[in-house]
């Protein structure tokens, strides 16, 4: 209960300094908000980006065997009907008689009766409720309705008529453009088996229960792979791809310990899984779903050969044969990547009897990789500070504060998380030095003034 | 009528060359292709991020008045009540009561009455379409219903229910993610009057004839900037920003002959509107709209305070007044700015008597940078072919490719438009040198295999 109470805390405090300093804003919240929509502000956009510039670096450009696409939210519904998206991908909810609300019929078994329910079917998830006379956590009374099947696509008409057959959906995970395009890409880009396939892009889901702040939201954004193996070799693969997203977040700095990978059980995995794993991070409100790595065998090239009469097979040069590949599914959300290296580079100090709160990202993260700090409005030293400034920001996102006490320009530093303050003072005019302060360690550093890009280079590693 | 001709060729080989190189892909093609829904395949993804990487890096990050945002597509829906959208956003619609056949009643009107109709009322519409007996395109027959008026939302449904409560929209622009959000990013970023806030991002619109490849498209992607000015000084900025948008293009070797800027007359500006430019680019299909940018005075924070009640005023320090600012939008979409780069990068040309066709795109928007090509499969060229590989590949998106003759795979890099083409010979074991060819002079030069990077480093300036 401490635990839990200590997380809330540091929830609060993180939401707080997220809007404070520009990381993330409520959702049209001059409207009152929009139920668990969120808008990265001028922070929250750059350390979005940096996310994904590192995830398509290390999982796209520097790999020989993957390349990338971007294909469209809006896709011909014939692919969900295929994906098995229009028919299992399903909530089950209930309603209280008596007072109209509306709940997860799974969670509310869970939270009242402690009970595990995955893999259930609705007629039994009903049975269970009616059976135990479970209470509306609103109303208090046990008056419900048959639960339902409720699908969780978005869905939308496209073109002037608003009927069945204009029906399109916004996606509820990129995967299925990858799927589509199999042999688009592998003929045009003569890639030759294992081979992947990545991209960034936004999905939906029509959540009953979205929550703790950015982890799980309608609107999302996810980093997908779909690594196309030969059969037989997917099970080394699927274990390669399983180490490399843990190697990934503690190569960004993540500590160790807040990771885990947890194997599903044979009961939890997706019917068309052969085997999931998932990367877990312990968020302050507990551990949660990072990044979910699934052997999903050939299912999906199987159904959308099926669906579609189109021939998406991979012709085997060694053994003159036409194959289905399977695939390994590595599925990181943006979104939740963003969460944890917030939630992990949070931290709060005490300096010479003052706290201070450090966002500790590792540089490659950071949003602002540096700050240029003239001591005073000076023109002097403005004029030296000014040059740096303009120098660097080619290169990176850097700010420049002249406003305020250099403790106070230091500790909002901090805040936001900049590895670097180059402090611009009255002895740069003449030795043409400045004092770079390392956020971490605090120590300061005089160098000179022609060093600072190359200093900077280093330290960021580009 | 030659030159329309000429336009459809170079259209349909552009079009043809997009997909056999795997620039663009029809969207959900193994389906039959959901109408007017384009994937991006590995090379166009590239050149989307390049395009997105440059104007954020001359717009956003490398100047000190504007910062960046990344707001949701779906927003709360007074949002649109204030803009104008719920209300105004429509296109007048018409059925022909004989074939069912639907079209928009204005372009049918100039389409066969060659009239201009722009700011005319549904009921004049249908008037003039009714008096002069138009003939159905599709069956011939004059029979036509009253016109009617179509919102070009596209409206979905957030949580279980499916009500008139639960619509929301997605978002037919990204300015309006902009405006909501002006207080939070100007008190958390401490912004000064005259700044401005960009951002990149999807947005929709149910338009009823898209077409044009890429050029109009239900989903886009946009690239707007809201810059925030004091009353007064908007004509001044205006004009800063109307000539920003040629200069973009013509310093990415956009030829300046094919762009110009179409100043709105009196009659087409929209009704928040003081002034509006287009920036047009000569598409093969005629001058079409690339970039706006709009005077939209204090129209839209103003709708904004009236509509939510919040203050979103400006205290000028200067004159200890709360003010409105005035916005300047320069409104950019990514797709558009992608066709106008494969468009100008297009060339066909004779090299010793055969013809060669060269995507000239500059080096920043260059989906590949360089290629490396071993001149055989011999192992000694392989492996020093492959170092300067894994070198490369860590800064750029590089090719590697051992297949074919070497002119076949000149010819190939050619043709997306890879500025350089880094060639390991025999003589490379021995003198460590490469022959580096250039796209488009096809000039060779010999230099040293240590150079390669920083040759590399210099001719892309990053």
């Amino acid at each position: 209960m401490t635990q839990q109470k200590e997380g809330e805390r540091l929830m609060n405090k993180l939401v707080s300094l997220c809007k404070r300093r520009g990381f993330i804003f409520q959702g049209s919240e001059i409207y009152g908000g929009l139920a668990n929509t969120w808008d990265y502000g001028p922070l929250g956009a750059e350390l979005k980006q940096n996310v994904k510039k590192i995830w398509w670096k290390r999982v796209v450009q520097e790999r020989d065997d993957v390349v990338g696409l971007d294909s469209a939210i809006l896709m011909h519904p014939r692919t969900w009907e295929a994906s098995g998206h229009v028919a299992g991908f399903n909530d089950a909810l209930i309603d209280c008689k008596n007072c109209k609300a509306r709940f997860r019929a799974d969670h509310l078994i869970e939270d009242t009766l402690n009970m595990h329910v995955e893999g259930k079917g609705i007629d039994e998830l009903t049975r269970i409720i009616k059976d135990n006379q479970v209470k509306c956590p609103t109303c208090g009374v046990s008056n419900w309705t048959d639960a339902r099947v409720f699908n969780l696509m978005f869905k939308t008409f496209q073109g002037p008529v608003e009927d069945s057959s204009s029906v399109v959906y916004l996606r509820p995970e990129t995967a299925q453009g990858i799927f589509v395009n199999f042999k688009n890409v592998m003929d045009s880009m003569r890639m030759k088996l294992p081979f992947g396939i990545g991209q960034i892009g936004k999905a939906f889901r029509n959540e009953i229960t979205p929550g703790n702040f950015i982890f799980r939201t309608r609107e999302f954004e996810q980093m997908e792979l779909e690594y196309f193996v030969k059969p037989g070799e997917d099970m080394e693969w699927f274990n390669y791809w399983r180490q490399f997203t843990i190697e990934f977040f503690t190569g960004l700095g993540v500590k160790k310990e807040n990771l885990r990978l947890r194997d599903h059980s044979p009961e939890e995995l997706s019917h068309y899984s052969k085997a999931t794993t998932d990367l877990e991070y312990n968020f302050p409100f507990g551990w949660g779903e990072l990044w979910g790595v699934a052997n999903r065998t050939n299912f999906d090239l199987s159904r959308h050969i099926e669906y579609s009469g189109k021939s998406l097979t991979y012709f085997d040069p060694e053994t003159k044969e036409h194959i289905i590949p399977y695939v390994i599914e590595p599925s990181l959300g943006v979104d939740r990547a963003m969460l944890v290296f917030l939630c992990d580079a949070y931290r709060e100090e005490e300096v010479n009897g003052e706290q201070r709160v450090v966002m500790g990202f590792a540089p490659e993260i950071a949003p602002v990789k540096a700050a240029v700090l003239p001591l005073s409005k000076k023109e002097e030293l403005e004029a030296i500070a000014r040059e740096i400034y303009n120098t660097l920001k080619k290169h990176y996102t850097v700010e420049y504060d002249v406003s305020g006490s250099i403790g106070k320009r230091y500790r909002r530093q901090d805040e936001i998380g900049t590895p670097y303050c180059i402090t611009v003072d009255f002895d740069s005019i003449d030795d043409k030095k400045v004092t770079v302060r390392d956020r971490d360690t605090m120590e300061q550093d005089r160098i000179p003034i022609n060093d600072v890009p190359d200093f900077l280079r280093e330290k960021m590693g580009f």
